[in-house]
């Protein structure tokens, strides 16, 4: 009755995938809501009966819900170990929810866009995830998932606080919204930092997209709201699109620049990060994603035009290393999945220049 | 009169690409043997009047000869700058061939094996190159060569020393031999110190082969004799036959080594390296002999099929900067001719891999 991940690690995350706003940049919109069940503890100083009630609670509220299905309720012991690394590579929970404690439970809704983490931090993690800037869409979803399973729950809340979580950070609206994007232009002018500094003074927080290592990786940043209280969750949205919307502006700006006073030293840029995606016979995620961003910006500048943004990010997910032993069913180390991982990105380069390799 | 630079610009060197020995190793053998006319001052220290004389003698010479034919016959004032760097390219002249002195003339054969410098350091400077591993058949070639053309003209020798030369490093036999060899398995192994080390040792000459730059490039390697007095042709020839053979069943042995203990490595390397030259948009002319050094590697292995050595002989060649000046017809800077040379590599590797690209 769980969800098919096999099946998963075989298609594209639809929140990543699908068509929307402003995909050029933004890859994806993120909004997360922390809740806690009154009258319990909260998991890092909960008993395992305690957790357990808190699990028996929320399937119970799922079962009630109008919009959630029981067979996106999974129990964190059926999980294998690679399962969820897989999971955490898809978005879906976070790398703390790995830890080895029986006591939690996860729902995973059929498109990927809706998931709860039961147990992590707090109780209740409830995550809305859509493609390109779809902030307000994402809060609408999760507000949605708040109501539907809620009103069967006695949630924690302070008339003067708001929201009560396990981390001071998250009081208030519990919200946590954030965008990823692509800034190549920004990072190949070096206006990068700048942007990053004002950014940062707005009490927004930018942090890079990390791989296997510890470096920023394919120019990938992910924006996201520092401060839960004192502000409603509308003003904490509209200042993350706000910013966003200026930051797609800058980088739009610097990749005309770059086209303009650099055209074939970007070409080459791009068709050679294509020539070692197309060839290599070893690749580690960290290229993988550095190549790809060289590639994606080729084709957000309309200089490549045979692959598609979708299937650019279908590639970005699936040469993750715990996507890639799921989808070639095996356990592997490092030095085979890098050949492997070669392997599955010649494969689906394959597929998509038959349409007209250049 | 004098030969079609422009249409030898367009088609590969004989003496590079046509079939012969041990091609997997060795690119080409070379031997050029320098000699004096008697009576007349040697270039270095020569007026005019002389220099010009010697032209003359030796244009008449090649009237008389059996085997050369007038039209290969150029006066050095008949040829541009970008010429006379692109018969450098060919190894047709000597880089001091290029000073601006104008009484010096040249020879070339229609097939390019057969040249002459005329007033270089010495009278005369005769050359032939073969393909592949055939010393022994370049010297017999070049020895022809200096029967026929100096039957008429009466050349310096010592009964004690041999051949007077300009210079007292060639007196002797007034022989330079040399073969051009491709080393990749060897310097990949680290193996290569010690080989230039023992041919050091044996009294031969090793030199990396130079692009624009002053590294060594393209795991290329010349290897030629130092001395040219106190042993006859013959023996010269056979010691760098006899080191060169040797050299060529140790790269065999690094090569079959690689193979099994990396063979995933070396594959990535050869497949980078093709998808680097298919698809970059600028390239120096360093980076096309170090990528071309890998994808030779890959056909040599046997591990790359769609393309022959003869191709990227051609590649190689064509890739030097005037010969791209020459082939496009138009003087170019640095950051042109590396875009430029990126879309002759596509061509040709488009042309190639038309028969059946992996």
């Amino acid at each position: 009755m769980t969800p098919d991940f096999d099946k998963m690690a075989r298609r594209p995350a639809s929140w990543l995938t699908a068509p929307g706003q402003q995909t050029s940049v933004v890859l994806s919109s993120r909004v997360r809501l922390a809740r806690n069940i009154s009258g319990l503890r909260y998991p890092n100083s909960a008993d395992s009966e305690t957790m357990q009630k808190v699990v028996s609670y929320v399937k119970t509220a799922i079962d009630r819900s109008s919009s959630l299905v029981n067979e996106g309720f999974i129990e964190s012991n059926e999980l294998s170990s690679l399962t969820r690394d897989f999971l955490v590579e898809r978005h879906l929970i976070s790398p703390t929810f790995l830890d080895d404690e029986p006591n939690r439970a996860l729902y995973i809704d059929e498109d990927e866009r809706t998931s709860i983490m039961i147990n992590e931090e707090d109780h209740l993690r409830m995550q809305s995830m859509y493609p390109g800037l779809h902030l307000y869409r994402a809060y609408e979803r999760a507000n949605e998932l708040d109501s539907d399973l809620c009103s069967s729950l006695e949630i924690d809340y302070d008339p003067d606080f708001g929201f009560l979580t396990a981390c001071p950070t998250n009081v208030g609206t519990g919200m946590r919204a954030s965008v990823l994007i692509h800034l190549p232009g920004l990072v190949l002018t070096g206006e990068i930092d700048n942007v990053i500094a004002r950014i940062s003074k707005m009490g927004l927080v930018v942090r890079g997209f990390y791989g296997e290592g510890s470096d920023v990786l394919g120019n990938l940043f992910q924006i996201s709201n520092q401060t839960t209280l004192g502000a409603s969750e509308n003003e904490i949205l509209k200042s993350i699109v706000t910013i966003t919307e200026s930051i797609i502006t800058e980088e739009g700006d610097a990749r005309n620049r770059l086209v303009e006073e650099a055209e074939n030293q970007i070409d080459d840029k791009v068709w050679r990060a294509y020539g070692i995606l197309k060839y290599a016979r070893s690749l580690t995620s960290e290229e993988v994603m550095n190549m790809l961003s060289a590639v994606r910006f080729g084709v957000a500048l309309g200089r490549v035009s045979f692959i598609d943004l979708d299937q650019i990010n279908e590639i970005l997910l699936l040469s993750q290393p715990a996507h890639l032993q799921m989808y070639y069913g095996e356990e592997m180390d490092q030095s085979k999945r890098d050949a492997v991982r070669a392997q599955m990105v010649r494969e689906r380069l394959r597929i998509s220049d038959r349409r007209s390799d250049p």
